[in-house]
């Protein structure tokens, strides 16, 4: 196999059947950015999508905007979208609160279908909240127990006490992704129920929440879904358990008639029981828009340019600088989310260096340089140009001037 | 006392001293809106607020606008702006999730400060999703007590069983607006604490947390805060509680140490622990638009005016419709909101007939026509023309043609 040249990255960019879709995005002048694993980036048409809803919904529309412009059923029309993205047939996603409260929810109810277990199961790996959102869910009626890639295994750990296990299915720092359906199979072999965290697979990779028969699943749509920052999540809950699943955050949009404004709680039937207060609808505008082009999105063949962009990234860093810089992410596709991630010792200051020259990635400690690749936006040639900076950056030893600036960006 | 006529209201527009903060609002053509208590008008500098931030602040900073922008510290920054609009000093409030999310931290925040005691007491005419999340915070380990215009009082029910008490300070429905400082002082003399839902009260009417010695305190602000649509929501906790109460919502904004991605939660110091997700920013960026105006704006003036159009209301409600309706509404200063409701035994049908005609206010079960009274932008000679069209349409039996829209509005 020849060595990747700028030129053959070219290349392939002009062969990319999905090259058109860098037109529906805005990306700043100057900037390579490789973090939409952490925010994506602005969908071209989304500000005047937006405006339309500030300016006629509300600013004309006011309350009759609750019916008219269907404010009151986006958490189920957007959620039916997010839905078709990660496999769920109609009526099992709900457009939401955030993550990390959709993951209370779904925890709860996960506990009320298993009353007699007493035991709850998380990755060290998973997202940090998942794990705060175990503890907060469960207060001390549960063990807490945590698997690792250094062990103990899942299979350790089930056993018939075991209620619920999350996991976040694609690790957020290394990119090593869960075989959902083999992982689903085994934790319901023992009687437990499975909740996905799919913030790092939603436009991602594909996903098929019903195919694997899935129990619940939450995610949020700020990262590869462009929705904007702090877009609303969504929660996913399998039909044959929303009538038997209760949860605790008993708001009245959950409730089965919201509009009798009656003085005790029924939950709703379906999957709208998951729903607590009033939606935000204006970040609600910035998903809606940002579905519009996912609509369109064939996910094998955005699967494909993934693992092209990551595969490529992979080789290049390996030939460039393969003396500075590990490569923790897996090289098998099977296991393998839509970022890569580099060791260095002092990852953060090389970081700091590639963004002020407009390669955005981002950092996570205590070593790790990470690198996410969207292919709605980046192209091949970008990657070539990434790892040219990196090398420089590396080679130079120029980011031993670099600083990030005060704090840390945001997952 | 003199009958107020048209000209008379137009010349208590002229001399109006917060007449000028009308031209910070768009209103549209043909419509007075009188349900700014259910989803407050656009402000007219809102749209341009919500581009920068869609277009500067996402598109071009990115993740970069997590510490350029400020996106990390909004829920703090403008928690302290709205506490100054309901006498909190600094750090006791933040702007986070919806009214109905708050007020189960609040709930569950409290319950840990008041272990040994097993009831919790609200009032049968608060918001239903007071009454709703009051189940499902504390599940069956508590008795909910339910006290009611018709008895039981406050009195009859606080004991030493009573852990919290829940109040909507200004029903949503009468506008009935309860003495803040003696209920609490009442309610803490018991040894419970206290949480207030101000959704009708911020913006509305002066309130003085502080010096009241309020415990908790929640609140919206998509009505007389104009914050937009399904607009962040607040929660207020007393210094003097903040250590010592925790919540289950234990996500990764609420942590000592967010960006250390350790694996237990550990919550962090003050007001922040009551944080979890990610914040909807481009619905923050509609509230922090608003709060440039709400930060000119003088509360006692604001107070002044919004009784002097309720009394004109009242007033000419009763002069030429005495016989169509019944004005439930307490006439006492001291115990009234910024609402007017009137109870009419078809009340839905006439809203629904005034609302064709330009008059919007709302309809709540079982009969009241609902009526808010917003003083930055609502003028005397909208009172009168409003109660022009009432007389019309209750006089001419109109309204026995006219029908809602399929679904009723949102509060």
């Amino acid at each position: 196999m020849t060595t990747p040249t700028r030129e053959s990255c070219v290349e392939l960019d002009v062969k990319d059947p999905l090259a058109g879709f860098r037109d529906d995005f805005v990306i700043p002048d100057g900037v390579i950015y490789l973090d939409g694993n952490s925010l994506g980036v602005l969908p071209a048409h989304t500000a005047s999508r937006i405006e339309h809803v500030v300016t006629q919904e509300w600013g004309q529309g006011l309350i009759r905007s609750w019916n008219d412009a269907g404010w009151f059923d986006k958490p189920r029309t957007l959620g039916d979208r997010v839905g078709a993205l990660v496999g769920a047939g109609p009526g099992q996603v709900v457009v939401c609160d955030s993550t990390s409260i959709n993951l209370f929810k779904a925890l709860a109810a996960a506990l009320t279908l298993r009353p007699d277990r007493h035991a709850v199961v998380g990755d060290r790996d998973n997202f940090p909240t998942d794990l705060y959102m175990m503890e907060g869910a469960t207060g001390s009626h549960h063990e807490r127990r945590l698997i690792s890639a250094d062990g103990p295994t899942l299979a350790d750990v089930l056993d018939e006490q075991v209620a619920v296990v999350v996991l976040t299915q694609v690790d957020y720092r290394t990119g090593r992704m869960y075989d959902m359906a083999a992982v689903t199979a085994q934790v319901q072999a023992a009687g437990a129920l499975m909740i996905w965290d799919l913030s790092h697979s939603v436009g991602a990779v594909p996903v098929d929440l019903d195919g694997c028969g899935a129990d619940f699943a939450v995610g949020c749509s700020y990262k590869y879904l462009n929705g904007g920052p702090g877009a609303p999540a969504f929660i996913y809950v399998a039909s044959r358990h929303q009538d038997a699943a209760t949860q605790p955050l008993a708001g009245w949009h959950g409730h089965a008639r919201p509009f009798e404004f009656t003085d005790s709680y029924e939950p709703a039937p379906g999957i709208t029981r998951f729903l607590v207060g009033t939606p935000p609808l204006l970040s609600y505008a910035g998903l809606e828009a940002s579905l519009e082009i996912w609509d369109r999105v064939d996910m094998a063949a955005l699967r494909a340019k993934s693992l092209a962009l990551t595969d490529l990234f992979i080789e290049l860093v390996e030939s460039r600088v393969p003396d500075h810089v590990e490569v923790v992410t897996p090289r098998d596709h099977a296991v393998r989310g839509s970022q890569v991630s580099l060791r260095h010792e002092d990852g953060y200051a090389p970081m700091a260096a590639l963004i002020e020259r407009g390669v955005i990635g981002d950092f996570r400690a205590p070593d790790l340089m990470r690198f996410g690749f969207t292919p709605l936006y980046v192209g091949y040639a970008d990657v070539w140009d990434a790892v040219d900076v990196l090398a420089d950056v590396l080679e130079s030893g120029v980011w031993r001037e670099a600083r990030f600036a005060t704090r840390n960006a945001v997952t």
